[in-house]
Parts: C-alpha cells; sequence; structure tokens
C-alpha cells in the first residue's frame, strides 16, 4: 500500500487527509506549528483549522517534513500558493525521487506568474510527469462531513492519475482522471476572484439573474486565458472548472464571496479585512497576478481587471458593477 | 418604432413586457383569462401572476388576440410549452407575414419531441429565418425588479437577432446575440431536471459541493445532447446554458428546487405537488421528454434518467442518488 504525506494542515489540507485515510492509505500530515501536530495526533482533531470533525486513527501529525516524507509515495502539497516556493525549498531533499508530487494550492504566483505546478517543478526538479492536480468544488467542512462530490485529479502521466485517484476513492468523494493539468490549475486561480465578484453584487444587493451572469461571464474568460495557456476548454466546463466555480460563489461560507459583500456594501478594504479575522481573502491577491498573466498573453478579463481596480486601485464597487454593465451590446 | 405583442401574461411574459416597454418598445400583452386582461389595463399591475410591480403606461393589455396581434413586429409566445402549439393555432391567421416570433416557452413537446422553434415553424408555417428564442439567467422577479442580467437573443437571421436585442436592451437588461437556436432551447429545457436534481439532494441533506457536481454532471450531459443535435457548445457554456442552470439551480425560489426537495425530504409525488399550491413542477414533464429525446439519439444523461425514475418509476430519492455517486471511477 501507498503511503501519503500531506504537507500542511489547514482546513483543505485536513479534510483531504481524511479522505485519503479512509480511502485506506496511510497518512501523516506535517504541521507548521507544534501544537496543531500535538493535538491532531493525541486527540484526533485539528481543533484549529477542522474543529469538531474525528479523524481516522491512521492519520499521524508531525512537525519534522522529514518523517512525514519519509516513505510517502504521494506527496501533497497543501500549503497557501505564495508559501509554496519556500516551503518546498526546505523539503525537496527529503522527497522520495519516485513520489507524486500533488497540489491542492490554488493560485498563481505573484511576480513569477507561475502556475503551481511549474514552481514545484523549478524549485524540486522533477519531470512534468511526477507532478498533479487535485481540484474541484471541494469546500473543506463537507468533505469532512462525507457530503458527495466530484473532483479532478490532472496528471500528463495517467498512469500516476489512477495511482493518486485510487489512493483517496470512497463512497462520497469521486476523483475523475485527466490530463489538462493548465485547465485545472487556471480554474483554480481564477475562481477566487469571480467568487470576490459575486460578493460585490450581492453586497449591491442583487440577485440570483445577476450572480449567475457573473459567475457565466467570469467562466467565459477563466476559459478564454486557459485556452491561451494551452488549456482544454472542456475541463473548464468540467469539475474543476464549472463546479468548482459554483460550489465557491453560491457558499455563503466562502471567504472570498464574504469578503466581496463588504466590499459591495459600502465597506473599505480595511473593513472587509476586520470582518474576515484579520485575513485578506485570496482573490484580493490573485486579481493582480491572473490580470498579469492575462496581459502578457493578451487575454481580455473585464471582470477580473474590474476586481483588481476596485481591491488595489481605489475604484468604487458602484463604478466597476456599471463599467461591466455598460459594456455595448454585442455578439455572445 | 416597431410595437411587440407579448402572447401569455404569467410572471415571465408579463416582466419581458415591462423590459420591452422600459426599452421604449409598445407592448400590448394577451392575456387568456379577462379580469387578468382588465386588472393590467386598468391599474398597471399584473396582481395575479407579478403582484406589487408597476408597469409603465406604454404596456396594453386584452384578451383578443387580433387586437394584441395588430401591427406587432415582434411576438414574443410567452405560454407553457405544452400549450404552445394549441395556441398558435387559434393565432396564426392574425399574425404578421413578416413578424419575428420569438419564443419564451422553454421545453420539450411530449409525444412529437419537438423543441419550441420546430413547434412554431410547423404550426405556423414561418421560416426558420423568422423564428428566435430568448433564453438566460432571467428569474422574472428580479428582472421585474431592475436587477441586472444578460440574456441571449438567438436566430438565424442576425438581423432580426438584432432587431429583438435593441427592442429590449436597457441599462440592466442585457441581451447578446447568438446564432445558436437548437443550443439555447436545449439548455433551457433541460435545465428544470437538473434542478429538481438539485433539489433532491438538498432535501437529502447535502450541500454545496453535490449540488456543484450535480450541476455540473447535468450541464455535461445537457452539452452531450445538445451537441448531437447541432448546438455549438460554447452556447451551453454561455448564458443560456450555464447562466440559466446556475440561476434555477440556486435560487430557493425556483419551483422545480422546491418540488425536488420535498421529494429528497421523502415526501411523494402528491406531497411534493401540494406544497407546489397544486402545480406540477415542469421539470417532472420535462425529464421525460428529454430522456426521450436523448435515447433517440443515443446520448446518455444518467441524471435525467434518474430524475425520470424518481418521478415516473418510483425509484426512491435515496436509490437514484446512491446509483449516481456509485458510478465507477473513472477519466472525466
Amino acid at each position: 500500500m501507498v503511503k501519503a504525506a500531506v504537507l500542511g494542515a489547514g482546513s483543505w489540507g485536513t479534510a483531504y487527509a481524511k479522505v485519503l485515510a479512509e480511502a485506506g492509505t496511510d497518512v501523516t500530515i506535517w504541521a507548521r506549528r507544534d501544537e496543531v501536530a500535538t493535538v491532531i495526533s493525541e486527540t484526533h482533531e485539528n481543533t484549529a483549522y477542522l474543529p469538531g470533525i474525528t479523524l481516522p486513527p491512521n492519520i499521524d501529525a508531525t512537525t519534522d517534513h522529514a518523517a512525514a516524507l519519509n516513505g510517502a509515495g504521494i506527496v501533497v502539497l497543501a500549503v497557501p500558493s505564495q508559501s509554496l516556493r519556500g516551503n518546498l525549498k526546505q523539503w525537496t531533499s527529503a522527497i522520495d525521487k519516485d513520489a507524486t508530487l500533488l497540489s491542492l494550492a490554488k493560485g498563481i504566483e505573484s511576480g513569477t506568474l507561475l502556475r503551481m505546478s511549474q514552481v514545484i517543478a523549478q524549485v524540486t526538479g522533477a519531470d512534468l510527469s511526477r507532478i498533479a492536480v487535485l481540484s474541484g468544488p471541494n469546500l473543506a467542512r463537507e468533505i469532512a462531513t462525507r457530503q458527495p462530490a466530484g473532483t479532478v485529479i490532472a496528471c500528463p502521466d495517467s498512469a500516476r492519475a489512477i495511482d493518486v485517484q485510487k489512493a483517496c476513492a470512497t463512497g462520497y468523494f469521486r476523483p475523475y482522471t485527466n490530463s489538462d493539468v493548465i485547465g485545472c490549475e487556471i480554474g483554480g486561480a481564477c475562481k477566487n476572484v469571480i467568487a470576490l465578484a459575486c460578493g460585490m453584487a450581492s453586497g449591491q444587493g442583487m440577485g440570483e439573474n445577476t450572480i449567475a451572469s457573473i459567475i457565466t461571464r467570469g467562466l467565459a474568460e477563466t476559459t478564454r486565458l486557459g485556452v491561451a495557456l494551452g488549456a482544454k476548454p472542456a475541463t473548464l466546463a468540467g469539475l474543476a472548472g464549472v463546479g468548482d466555480l459554483v460550489a465557491t460563489c453560491s457558499s455563503p461560507l466562502s471567504r472570498n464571496r464574504s469578503f466581496g459583500r463588504v466590499l459591495g456594501e459600502g465597506g473599505t478594504m480595511a473593513a472587509a479585512q476586520e470582518a474576515a479575522h484579520g485575513q485578506v481573502a485570496e482573490g484580493v491577491k490573485s486579481c493582480t497576478s491572473v490580470r498579469a498573466l492575462s496581459e502578457s498573453f493578451d487575454v481580455e478579463m473585464p471582470l477580473t481587471d474590474a476586481v483588481h481596480r476596485v481591491c488595489h486601485e481605489g475604484l468604487s464597487v458602484r463604478e466597476a458593477v456599471g463599467h461591466l454593465l455598460g459594456r455595448r451590446i454585442k455578439p455572445e
């Protein structure tokens, strides 16, 4: 049996570790903080990031990355996208030379504008055939409570994709394999920006039609960017595109949607951050890197551009919405 | 200026008449019942189907179809899909020979398995170039309260599509033209079936991930059917596909979702109908005709099939969900 290391003890890393464990795969979680690792090992609960969920006995936790990585055939990278490079530099020498590197991180690296699989290849030197991405409509708490959901595991090497699929398939968690890493990563990077836009519209008092229109136009610009980078449109019409986008934009619990909502109600960035317990929503950072990526490939992304201008250039939400809706009528 | 007749005084017909009127187009609504026509003409409100909304002064109403159709360059067909044929037989002789026929009806005719534009062509003898379809994320009450939304106007004759677009474009209602009538019609016919499935899952206590997975898999089977009939995949990834689907499946007010929810909670068809004030949800009828259409084109539609079996063959929702999720793991 393959053994997995899950590097990162946030809510999604922990929930995915639970899925692996329930599918029969032994898992060691690496946590940055000692108290998190200790609580998981001793009480079988991640009280800090996934409280109230009992973890299976075949999950262990440690702050020693080399111990977590020892013998791991599947290395799950579950740290925030902007921390991945720094973490990987410390981990690379301890990663087995034949292990599959599975990215759960969603975003485009600031500055370099690299996708997460590109960062992984660059830092570890791993061949792209060893790098896989997991993405889909997977709100962590719902997966942790065994709500049924599908997901996509993308890898250029289909045998590795199938290995990962087998390691995490359960009655409630349905992984589908795909070879389109780029499509999965672009879908994951863009969805938080669109969720921010949905929150802004909702904060302005707009209803389901507007939200559905924003989701649709957001999907269109995400697909344009993906295709320019080499993704397949079908991936973005699937679980890692539409599926993840709809789950993220629909959930009232979504951090990005809530953050946008405060802005839409007329709150400042500071007020939105305060309402989010001091955290800045992921989309606030991604909108800038996604926009820069789209400009370098000459792809029009009016929604992303509007979100960037609201978050970083002082445009009011009212002006942004007017700007988007005021575009000239034309063919779809 | 073009004049429009809106045939059908339900909530969507009335809301769309308001859009046309606010875009500067004079409108006469035809209502089946005398009291509905009288109330609209005298009080500028459709108290029966769109209560609380004041209609503009350039909307009139009548029960005389010939009076409504007199001089109308745009004839809006806003009756239920299964009533369209019967109504059209009575109206055809009064329709101007050059008028554009714009269908708001969503469904597949039972028995014949024809799309609405095909029914219109068959009964009126109109050339397909005169027949247009309007579809998008357009919940009637939100449009009536001027919530911003996009929509698609599809017609093989782009000049007619643009005429209709101009007749109904307002600051809050953004019509996009498209030539893909089939894609718009298939999107509209399938979405209610998928909304029923979302309601069933929600009634079983499932969350956003599951709903998003159902929406995605539903979109995939809708696209398969559309493509088999000649639709463009891009239409189903647009406002008349994803957009309409997301709005219908997300709204807690959606009749189809509410109906499915009662079934998901363990209620009988009779209980669901009672909760819906005696009405059967549109998806309950469409699932059977969509399924028959998919069989005749040899297209797999597991979600539609499951909804049909729950509604008409006594399958329990629990078995249906188990059946859907229990499908073997495979490539996306």
